[in-house]
């Protein structure tokens, strides 16, 4: 079974996604958001990202993780701080022994929209329109998750596994 | 008692150090570095330098953690390289439910030599002399390690509980 975990981590909001490849078709699994509560101390926010994804690796068990390229930031502090909620989410990969993928923005919006220069609300459109989603996402971060794992997924299957 | 662990992240070398405020005197508990394997992939270096650091916390149980602000690198890949460090570095305080203070390189460079614009081996000569130290630190990433944790100390001494 190859059971795919989108993250988009954030110090806010992280988004989480799980797709699984059956045969040649790929299955929506489940998705949500953490929110780590904005106005906290960075160090207590990283916490309830770590014990939420935490949890959510302990209830679907992946075999696989994967995350976009870093975007960077405009701002350097906002590089730092997203660097910082990435850590956790690789750390969390780290733990329980799965490879980690990253994919860049193009190929993520390629691979689900068939357009690297696609805009937020065409992926958001396909991705539902792809994953048969149970419920509409709570925000972008749940979105962009759900993308990131369907690329990793889409791509697995056509050319094997994916070299980093 | 009020031990004070100071932290120098890195994806390739992490230093930490530790001291101890003893009535007005801050005495030196001991340092090292952990090197995570510069050419693993980050994940497992990042689960190599929290495991390391889980170690350091339970055999020392220090009561507070000092970080140095960040210092932006040039490269924002380097800032977010550093940022994925740093976060378990913050992620070890929170699991270990001990206050993070920050502190810039010149409040640290002050605080060590009496000068905001000290050179690095201005401030390499001043924790020798200071804490004296049971050892030569390997790297720079030690030392400053050493120098932000006695910057905390200093500073808490005088002035009481930082704020944030």
């Amino acid at each position: 079974m190859s059971l795919t975990i989108g993250i988009d981590p954030g110090s806010r909001i992280t988004g989480y996604g799980l797709v699984e490849q059956r045969g040649r078709d790929i299955v929506f699994v489940g998705s949500g958001i953490i929110r780590a509560g904005g106005t906290k101390p960075i160090e207590e926010r990283l916490l309830a990202i770590k014990r939420a994804l935490d949890a959510v690796m302990e209830r679907f068990r992946p075999t696989a993780l994967a995350v976009e390229e870093i975007f960077m930031a405009k701002n350097p502090k906002s590089t730092l701080t997203l660097g910082q909620a990435r850590g956790i989410a690789l750390l969390v990969a780290a733990e329980a022994g799965i490879p980690v993928f990253e994919y860049s923005s193009r190929e993520v919006k390629s691979s689900v929209t068939g357009a690297g220069g696609a805009d937020k609300s065409q992926v958001a459109a396909m991705v539902g329109r792809l994953m048969r989603l149970d419920h509409e996402p709570e925000t972008e971060d749940e979105t962009d998750a759900i993308a990131v794992a369907f690329c990793h997924a889409a791509r697995s299957g056509i050319v094997g596994r994916v070299t980093r």
